[in-house]
């Protein structure tokens, strides 16, 4: 069914949520519309799988031993996503149809789901004792997924390792100097 | 003239960058199309007009007496402006029309603008011997401006003291327990 979500992107690509009817899918991808239905009943679920295959079904969990080795891997990975053509296209049709209350729903679900995703990246640091006492380790993950998706996607500039490397450390040592902590 | 950059940014929302012309702006201000022209020759320096007046030209520089409490003034200031109806609409240009050289040049002349703005409190920040050493403080109000905007825009969810509080402690002491830093 790989086929039906990659036209399903295609699809959307081309008129947007509000426009996508999963007859023209079917046709793209070149299968009875009924087996799309019985798969996928509604337009939103549809979708929502067809993003969650370019994004949580891609998503990696590393195990390097350290929570600054996981997340140079993690971030690594999610610039080379998000440069990707499915991932550009997939932030300007979320922009482009903000608006739209089942389109939001779906942005937001997929983001719930991506949330989950480091939790044994998480769990492997605080069984390590890694973890500052506290802190909201979601926010490391959300926060240097953010910076790289706004990097590429509103700054325009492009990353490379030595980004990743500077990120990766402010988000674990912090940018205040060590005799002003209290 | 703010009548003028508010025309813009008004036309801009309802038919994108490519299909604006200043005629139409200018009716729109209810000025007459020359006294346009006599100050923003071309239709590139209008919309970067346009977009400073609601980036650039509203940033604020506080002066509390510590990296933290600058941090959190800038921080509030930025959630509350990326909630704002005309940088929503903003975002959704920058992003709908993605693959436009010129629009994508305004883009990120604005935030070349945007990066210089913070020096004043992380010269203060250095002054005080706040930062840590090697840091690129720069990233710290990239980190938090990125993770606000994508709060608001990407994963849609409001954005409160709390959550404004702990980025902050974030990008200020990082998330690694203390026994684990070298």
């Amino acid at each position: 069914m790989r086929g039906v979500l990659a036209a399903t992107l295609e699809v959307l690509a081309e008129v947007g949520y509000e426009a996508l009817r999963i007859e023209d899918v079917a046709a793209r991808a070149g299968v009875n519309k009924t087996t799309v239905y019985r798969r996928w009943p509604t337009k939103q679920e549809l979708v929502r799988a067809a993003f969650r295959s370019i994004t949580v079904d891609r998503a990696i969990t590393p195990n390097t031993g350290s929570l600054r080795g996981d997340l140079l891997v993690i971030a690594r990975h999610m610039a080379a996503q998000a440069s990707s053509p499915e991932l550009q296209g997939l932030r300007r049709l979320l922009f482009a149809e903000d608006r739209d209350a089942e389109l939001v729903a779906i942005a937001q679900s997929i983001h719930e789901s991506m949330e989950a995703l480091p939790r044994p990246v998480i769990e492997a640091a605080e069984a390590r004792g890694e973890l500052a006492p506290g802190i909201d380790a979601t926010l490391i993950f959300r926060c240097m997924a953010a910076t790289i998706h706004h990097r590429l996607g509103m700054e325009r500039r492009p990353i490379d390792e030595g980004f990743l490397t500077q990120l990766v450390e402010l988000l674990l040592t912090g940018g205040l100097a060590q005799d002003k902590r209290t």
